[in-house]
């Protein structure tokens, strides 16, 4: 199967296992399932489950551990769709539209994104309590993990700092800090979660720890650079917004060439990382191929 | 021990054991644990937690178990204080104090708040991560339990019910939703913790979820009408003013008569469950009397 044909088909699969796992519109309250539903199925590349899905075959994992990876990469999905449903709210970084269009609480109302929100990240433990846990993997190894990757110390944690920061100075500690909680943290989590369906030792375990941090943070490097040197025609998205707004990138603190340099390096050491799975790796590669070989 | 001096005791091991579990101001972001600490530690009865040690105790818990459960309850405190935090907001019921002090987003701005709450809710999950489960009952049903209360269909759902339902007329079988989702469910689930903790079987847990349900629904039907009384008695109007103001009430829909007898009925029902805990369950039926036997 062809890149192209393997992310269209395996987007449909976890489409599909959002839709099962969202509460119906008849449910009661409707609005609020509505609403949930709204935002979750908006749209959107399905990266962090395609990836979940694609490590759980890299480990080799059977039919069984492609079910609860499909399910597992739709968790972490729901819980990514909650973050954005909040950050987007006025008081945090107050936008009206989401892929074209309008952000949940312009369209129901704030207080309705707030318990959507609220409700979208309570669903995702929800669905984890229903797997059936590898038998080296335990669910709390699952909750744990999604917990502490979601919380304070790391996702909501990266929020608060990019929150403080607008506006003042970020220090280079500070930026890599944001970046390593907003974007690669929840990326590597769900790289993790496939492996772990597959009931994969702590060896490829380690390996897709790295291969998604390098992963998540070579995507937000690459992404700071065209930024600067792309036009908002090539973008799809105004050009130069981040500078604009005071927003900390890796090229106002580093200038382009250490930009590049860095994020040539970690695509080199999230490449590298996947050595160990030999072929079993290729299609982990060719998304990384995918996500990353832009140019900048 | 006398009541009071049990609730004092029980109310001391459940804010060392908070004080314990909740991210010092030390890590990194301070601010974001400095607004969940300031929220969870601000005071309260902790009503939740000590009925999730009593229920656990009057179902022959050892001191394992009880541990288990100190660590639940604070877990559905934790998971508590998030609805307040996330409800007092400006676009939700806008109050500027509680329990004497300004409101989160008061203290630490909205967005903030809408943070500090998210970590609360994501921090609960982690918390239940980490009991060791008893033999009977799975983490997946700890989790699963607090996920479905927690979720849209009961927590959430009674808040965007009471949302929707402001300055319109709601009906009776609403308001009996929203008193079950916002008060009932997390009460019995606390409930239901203790119990579990303590490995019971279906029997007696089943007594305690018909224990907390009256209960929760006793406890709000008596707050309606003391509103009610109170505000006739300090203001000399009739009853029936709150529901001109919009807010559905069981004197307003049903009249005082009808809502005392309602009161009655909940009370001897939460009593009478206990019946099968002989001795054991003389502490919870001492705190069901404490919140109960008001004058109403």
């Amino acid at each position: 199967m062809t890149l192209a044909a393997y992310l269209k088909d395996r987007q449909r699969q976890v489409d599909a296992e959002l839709k099962r796992l969202l509460p119906s519109t008849k449910t009661r309250p409707g609005t609020v399932h509505e609403a949930m539903r709204y935002s979750v199925l908006a749209g959107g590349k399905r990266l962090r489950p395609i990836l979940c899905l694609a490590a759980c075959e890299a480990c080799g994992g059977d039919a069984a551990a492609r079910k609860n990876a499909l399910t597992l990469g739709a968790a972490v999905e729901i819980l990514h769709t909650y973050t954005l449903i909040h950050d987007d709210l006025p008081c945090m970084d107050d936008d009206d539209f989401r892929r074209g269009l309008p952000t949940c609480h312009k369209k129901f109302g704030e207080g309705m994104a707030v318990l959507a929100g609220d409700a979208l990240l309570t669903l995702a433990f929800e669905i984890l309590a229903g797997i059936v846990p590898p038998k080296r993997h335990p669910l709390a190894a699952f909750v744990r993990e999604l917990a502490v990757t979601g919380g304070s110390r790391k996702l909501i944690g990266g929020q608060v700092l990019d929150l403080e920061g607008e506006g003042r100075a970020v220090t280079a500690a500070e930026l890599r800090y944001i970046h390593e909680s907003k974007t690669a943290a929840l990326l590597t989590t769900a790289i993790r979660f496939g492996g772990m369906a597959a009931n994969a030792p702590e060896k490829p375990l380690e390996a897709l720890t790295v291969f998604g941090h390098s992963l998540g943070l070579a995507f937000q490097v690459i992404d700071d650079i065209l930024d600067v040197t792309q036009t908002s025609e090539k973008l799809g998205k105004s050009a130069g917004k981040d500078a604009a707004v005071g927003k900390a990138t890796y090229p106002a603190l580093f200038g382009l060439e250490k930009s590049r340099t860095e994020a040539a390096r970690l695509t080199r050491r999230a490449r590298e990382s996947l050595a160990l799975f030999g072929e079993k790796g290729t299609r982990l590669a060719e998304i990384a191929g995918y996500l990353l070989d832009r140019e900048y």
